[in-house]
């Protein structure tokens, strides 16, 4: 059964049509995954959306969330996307994972939330500074409601300590990415393989 | 001079009548600063209001940062208010920050941004875990973009591992908590006051 | 094939005797990983070895390191438990990570670290605040080196804001802290097994 | 009154004559300190000493950390030098934060912690990525235990992602590194002024 990746982007910038150093990033993975037989679904680029703030699956009308919610649990692997802001995740990032929250009450009959059996993976750009501090929450936010974190989940690219260049204006990858784009792309895949097929069998009581 | 603190309330819930447990906590730094001669403006929800995410201080049309960011601006003390979610700080104090990096080129003629001078506390509370986690990127932030940070700046009240009291439940203030927040404003309002007073002198070239 | 799992205590108490929190979290994970079936190896308690500062497998004479190390890889599964100080993980816990940062070098012929395909877990304890602070810092540390991070990988016990309370103290294990051990050592163990039925199969050039 | 600054380096090298890019970061900062006529002490390299994991400020024969902690104390601005390993300090600086919770009982008859009123800036280098983490995990801590944070108190240097460039090899120093140095020292020179001449007066009850 073939598996399916979706990426999200949660830069700040709203216009689709906005270059996103993100985006550069998870087209980068994209490849990668496709390149193993993933099929990759179209990057949601989030901040383009209204999502409310909240902790429940649905906060009513005009809320693009649970759409999105859709997509995302529809697919086998998240591809995470974020720029860094002042060393940290993105708010938007954040708005996504509070909404998640919610899994926590939507456990099946085994106590499996939603996410279970999921892997997820980081793709990270900023100038300068701060992917470990990103990966650090957001493997740890993910984590607590569901996520499984495959060997080797954080892609990412910044720059020298207070630079300006952007990733996106890069003309070829830089080598180390791009080996560590396949090796995350190699975990991922072999990871949500195996869950695929023998699925965690969930709790008792 | 008289000081005077300005209150955020980075909670999830935007509508300006709903209890806030943060709300409860800010009350209490509040009361404790106006013990100590200290003007404390109304606290301003921020998800109350529409900040479109950008790291610019003005975004355009229809954003209410520029008012914001004033009042901010107009007090010597900040009050910042946020819950805990996941562990971590909300998407609403996130987006804050990433409005405050524009001050990184608001400098003046001696290379001070507008935020020099001024101290910053943290009003935080979870049902359970993450204070430090979040007055840890709290300060981090401000710091990087000119805040001061008094010692012992950290308000905060999370209930035990996995709990779920809020603390506007609590008919009385835990002692821990009150003593912590006379210790706050013990120091912020002394710091406030002697910046004020001697203002951080800039840097050359 | 039967599971092997190995219990860590980063405690900064050296002796082994002396009564630990961390040995009392290890202790319920331990005994609900032995009922799935899964051999606990003896719980090592790090401050109690000689283990220098550096990111070598082996910095010399009196270096206890390379044997500990070589106890923690002939398992399957880590049982990565640290006491909260200042609401972060122990300094003797980060001198454990630092030394594992050899694994990035220590690669076989298809690039895998000897960490991959064995899955980690956290039990943390403390009498205040830090649980998610600490498990995201070990999750990005032990992820950065290789292992892979199950769904729901941490057990945590933590006091109301401000508290004293000994985890060790309690007489009867909270419902929540028993439950959360269960759901650990479920996903673990199913984790573990698929993994070391079908190992990362590496990556290219 | 002239103030003093004390430099200590977490390098995890403990040779003190072995080369260490956190020194070259600390003799940048004192340089900068020097010339605004603050005295500055020899930098302490912690893993030259034996510091036992604990959380007194005395743990026993053989204990080094008594006689640090008093050339701290005697200094009104402590430099707090760490490298950057796998995206967070180092185990040594978390030795020393833990070591300083002891301020916590031993305030005098106003409530003040032997910290309060001195302030805390960090040097911290990485051949890549983490600066901003480190800075967040030091300045909370630190804040905790009674250190005051001024403005801009973090001066750092990484390179790009998975870099390996060393600090300590650049002929001449990055102009922003450059810049920022002065930057921290201007600010910390000025509030470590005003506090020692109006210390914090501390807290009643």
């Amino acid at each position: 059964m073939r598996l399916k990746a979706q990426p999200i982007n949660c830069t700040l910038k709203a216009a689709p049509g906005e270059d996103s150093s993100t985006d550069v990033m998870i087209g980068l993975l994209a490849e990668q995954f496709e390149s193993r037989g993933v099929e990759v679904a179209s990057t949601i680029r989030i901040a383009a959306h209204t999502i409310p703030p909240g902790v429940r699956s649905d906060e009513g009308d005009g809320d693009d969330w649970p759409a999105i919610r859709k997509q995302i649990l529809d697919a086998d692997i998240l591809i995470f996307g974020t720029p860094i802001w002042m060393g940290q995740p993105s708010s938007v990032s954040k708005r996504l994972l509070e909404r998640m929250d919610a899994f926590l009450g939507e456990t099946d009959e085994a106590g499996r939330m939603p996410s279970y059996g999921k892997v997820a993976v980081c793709a990270i750009v900023g100038n300068e500074d701060g992917a470990h501090a990103v990966s650090s929450q957001i493997f740890q936010a993910l984590n607590d409601v569901g996520w499984t974190i495959p060997a080797i989940a954080a892609c990412y690219w910044v720059g020298e300590a207070m630079g300006s260049t952007d990733f996106k204006d890069f003309k070829t990858t830089p080598d180390k990415v791009a080996r560590t784009a396949a090796m995350v792309a190699d975990n991922a895949t072999h990871l949500a393989g195996i869950l695929k097929a023998s699925p965690f069998p969930g709790h008792e009581g």
